[in-house]
């Protein structure tokens, strides 16, 4: 069985199941899970003993005075500590041997050890309110995250179970779950956790267990949330905010809900844990609402890279068509749920555009996530950084505007490496016809009866190689390979020879009778290409973005022409995109070059809007609509040629201007 | 002596000085200020009431059981009691005669009698601290407000003694400011208050009582500020959000500062305050550290409504040209805020540019901050509310995104109150030399020596009719007309006979011999226009604005054809602008209509981007620069009229879709 992070029951009501078996061998995503592995993962526990979140472990235990009371701000600290044990875990799950591994082992005990002592003599672990008086708990259900932090210990606990075949976690998160569901449930407290995430591990749990009480809990969570038992927040007189009932879903229940909305991390969690009782009830119900919510979310709140929710304001989706790319929010975090909840949905369904948009926020939204080096990272992701942005940032030393070491709300780190360390499990499915290719990556997957080897250069090359190793003998058996739907054309051969099958709805199925060892290569087209947004997408009317396969690319400052702002660039009518590959660069990249004008704008006086009408012709009572342009007030534009990076390999260098959408210069008129 | 908020000292060095009367009689501002005298003033002293601030003044005098403790959420809240008694005294300086002048005077009398019981014996008062433990007075520098409430104290006191001539609340205040004066200055305790107001505060109070020592400890208080006694916040530990010290400008002194940044009603608050420092003392750095940001902000962080303030996080600037329309914060009383400032500019330099920012933003961004009838209010004033937004809005309770009776946080309804109140002092000002009309409302004004009758239908016409009543009678003496930078042209007769004097700097100065009784027009041009934003402010990129004079419009959802989706709208090109006055409308307002196009998007799949490359003509590795337009994805548009109103006057019927910038379609290519 495959160490993943989803593991379906034999009941469960999916049309696709994540594969047997699944390495990442080579390529690009290779390289990033190699960062983690050597890096990110090993800093994780002198991270979290620098931020105190291992003293207050310590100290919940008794093993350590607990005079200073909680260290943190946020009382879900111990959910870092979950993660990044379920980091490492999966870490482990890739089975390597060597001093490396057998350290990050011995850290993966010594911690899973500490949050083992922490637990008080009920199942109760959450150190935030060990350490605080005892009648808090339970009494905090929209701050508390209570909920929020077991949930994350039983993913901890099922990912270290999976990996390492121990116990000593499970039975701590068992504990915790039976805690959970004497305490919650129809007829007993019937609140929910102000941030969802008990839905997803109680149903991972019942998978690992066996037992039917977890899945029902979870069941209970997702129908109980939206009927007001958050509502706007806590009651007057409280301290804290009162974001209102959509922050936490508590506005409209699940499967009557029309728009995703309020909190993304909080949406998104929820909409998989849904989407985990769906797969294991059957829920045809639930699974339409899911659906639906997903195309909202996809048609109108999406960014271009895949990041979701558009406001800093309570973190939280926007309006349809509210993308601004400046001040984009599009959390780490929330890219993340977006994939577990996306992955989930492909599953399910068996529909390929779920994994289209997991492919596109994995390339783009997630891993802008972390740097190159793996040791810092993004809170925030947004697609255009202002020229003087960089100063302002550094004045009012905002931690979510660069790169940082670690972060006071350190949530989005270990869930980066959770998701990196558990990427294999991610790009294959099977079925009882065959296995499917969600993703490629250089590497080998079993599912669906068989097992393939993919070889491949993908994103920087289009050229897929499919090894058949194994498949039925004597019936025939699918192949199904994802096009991407920014594939403007495709090839594909078996053995050399052009395919017959065509694809439909994003699957290119090839169903034959496999000899072992058959190669299949897929090839994709790798132009450039230019992206426009929807109209109504108002943030970037206008602009154009810059894309090569599943990338998106920007302008950022350092490789542009020296002096030159970013904020004056337009892309001039005509030019033509060039790709050309810079192994020396960002870890090595396929850049982009083009033709672009550069428009100083004289500031023109004190006033910044300027009369557009055409010289009054209409005379008086009327004006004359001009046809329009960005030309008014700018000088006579001068040409320059930039140069484009992946997105995800941004603020890598020293900060400054970066942007996705670039003005199109109209031609003169 | 004209009873307004800003009366110089006698050696103060300013180029101009307010009217020494004032007097608005008719038209468009005389109608709001009926309102205000009317409706909203009246409504004041329950409001308070209900909300809890009346009750805490007398729980703090001990006249009432203080079991309750203090009653609201905000250590402000006094300070929404100290604005209504300055609205309510500028009111009374109006000088009617009537029951309901007598009434108000009584409710005058009566609030200022329990803000003077609740006064402690050193002179303290602040009902927060004082309904709490005595050891938090002056401790919260950040959060406490002590001395933004004292500000609002003294400008009360000061309304309340120049509009009655009675000293009970001056004496209240200067109890006040001495305590404040004794504990802080140099030597003393050196930090500031989080959120500035005393500075403009203490300056006045100087001028009304002559005593130096407030100027000075005004003076210390603009120059102690972004010297880091503030900083990022409280400490760690301490509840509440570490702002960063952009937030309340104590990240740079005043005179250094190059960009507005942070809370923009702090900002601004505290260059109201400088303005008084500069204009007193005569200091040039100081003054043209506050042309530099009235520049920066002018011409880099203002919506076209006079709107300031692009962020909801943290009500703050944004970067330059950080402007998005549906986002846009805008708050009512930042817009109240830069009058201030820009008033005190205009009276400091002589230029006619700050009066000319004032008249927008009073026509628009401010005016739009109180219904029609004067019973409800806006804190936030967006260019752009999309077609579902109000669903969103009813579900999340956002008061602040419609109008609203009260707020919790209810610092803006006071403070468009005491502004239309004050608002005949805002029109004209006088210099050796004679007077300038800064705005122009039907009224009379005197200043520089002579008076003047001001008759006009403005905004609505474009003529204004001056008979100057009173000049020297055997000097030369100057009227100056402000002529705004919006018109294109402009006509100017005395007499009757076209005038030989052109405008400079926006100044037409008349210099004569004048008869009395002899009279001026000036004709402004009211053709509609068409206004297009610097190509930097990426958030209406493409756009439009239809203006009329003053005024700023915008497409609300009522005037629309039934069934008509404001976002899917663009103006056409060629389309004529008219305009019709519509005397029964929203209180009589002139629309302009126009042709646009209705650009119905399907919703094509599941993704909101489109290839935007010529179809990949560039062949493999390059791709072509389409020139663009917004028609990608879109079916041919759909013919319609459309209908746009003031945007003063929007959020006065049923919540719903509102914009200010419209896309131009681009001719078809």
């Amino acid at each position: 069985m495959s160490a993943g992070p989803i593991r379906f029951s034999e009941a469960a009501h999916t049309a696709l199941r994540p594969a047997t078996a699944a390495r990442i061998t080579g390529g690009f995503w290779a390289a990033r899970r190699r960062v983690n592995a050597e890096v990110s993962v090993p800093q994780g526990p002198d991270r979290l003993e620098r931020a105190g979140n291992l003293a207050n472990l310590r100290a919940a235990a008794g093993a350590e005075a607990a005079q200073s009371g909680f260290r943190g701000d946020f009382p879900f600290q111990d959910s870092d500590v979950h993660k990044w044990l379920e980091a490492a875990s999966w870490q482990l799950a890739d089975g390597g041997e060597g001093p490396a591994e057998e350290e990050l082992s011995r850290q993966v005990e010594r911690l899973a050890g500490l949050v083992a002592a922490a637990q008080a003599e009920d199942g109760y672990l959450q150190t935030y309110y060990q350490l605080g008086p005892d009648a808090r708990r339970w009494a905090e259900p929209h701050w508390g995250h209570e909920l929020y932090c077991a949930g994350h210990l039983l993913q901890a606990a099922v990912a270290h179970h999976r990996a390492t075949g121990r116990d000593e976690l499970l039975t701590v998160a068992v504990r915790c779950a039976d805690l959970v569901d004497a305490r919650f449930g129809p007829g007993k407290d019937e609140t929910v956790c102000g941030h969802p995430e008990i839905e997803t591990a109680l149903v991972e749990l019942y998978r690992e267990t066996g037992e039917r009480r977890y899945l029902e809990l979870a069941g209970h969570f997702v129908d109980r949330r939206g009927r007001g038992s958050l509502g706007d927040g806590p009651p007057e007189g409280s301290p804290g905010p009162r974001p209102g009932a959509p922050y936490w879903q508590d506005h409209v229940p699940v499967r009557e809900a029309t728009a995703v909305a309020g909190h993304a991390v909080r949406q998104l969690y929820l909409l998989a844990g849904a989407a985990d009782v769906a797969a294991e009830t059957g829920d045809t119900g639930l699974r339409d609402a899911l659906v639906r919510l997903w195309e909202d979310m996809a048609a109108t709140k999406t960014y271009l890279t895949g990041g979701v929710g558009s406001r800093h304001e309570l973190e939280s989706f926007g309006d349809a068509y509210e993308l601004p790319p400046d001040r984009a929010y599009a959390e780490t975090c929330a890219a993340i749920a977006a994939i577990h909840f996306g992955w989930r949905m492909a599953l399910l369904t068996g529909e390929a555009r779920y994994s289209d948009l997991v492919e596109r926020t994995l390339f783009n939204g997630f891993a802008s996530g972390v740097s190159l080096d793996g040791e810092r990272w993004l809170y925030v992701n947004p697609l255009h950084v202002r020229q003087d942005d960089e100063h302002r940032k550094a004045a009012t030393g905002d931690q979510n505007a660069h790169r940082t070491p670690w972060f006071r709300c350190a949530c989005c780190p270990p869930n980066v490496m959770r998701l990196l360390a558990s990427l294999p499990h991610y790009m294959a499915s099977g079925d009882t016809e065959g296995l499917q290719l969600h993703q490629y990556a250089s590497g080998s997957y079993e599912a669906g009866g068989g097992a393939v080897r993919v070889g491949t250069g993908y994103p920087w090359e289009g050229r897929i190689a499919v090894v058949v190793d194994a498949a039925p003998r004597d019936a025939d058996w699918t192949l199904s390979l994802r096009i991407p739907h920014w594939a403007r054309t495709y090839e594909a051969t078996v053995g050399g020879e052009p395919v017959a099958e065509r694809a439909e709805n994003g699957w290119l199925r090839l169903r034959r009778r496999w000899r072992p060892g058959e190669t299949v290569v897929l090839s994709l087209p790798l132009d450039p290409r230019l992206t426009r947004p929807d109209p109504r997408v108002d943030g970037v009317r206008g602009c154009a973005a810059i894309e090569r396969g599943p990338l998106v690319y920007c302008l950022e400052w350092p490789d542009q022409p020296a002096g030159l702002r970013l904020d004056d660039i337009a892309l001039a009518p005509g030019a033509t995109l060039r790709a050309e590959h810079r192994p020396e660069l960002l870890g090595g990249v396929t850049v982009i070059t083009s033709r672009a004008l550069c428009r100083t704008v004289a500031r023109d006086g004190w006033w910044p809007y300027r009369d557009g009408g055409a010289d009054s012709r209409g005379g008086a009572g009327g004006a004359d609509v001009g046809s329009g342009g960005e030309a008014d007030g700018a000088e006579v534009p001068e040409p320059v040629r930039v140069t484009a990076i992946p997105y995800y390999a941004w603020a890598n260098r020293e900060p400054g201007a970066m942007r996705v959408w670039l003005p199109v210069q109209d031609p003169p008129g």
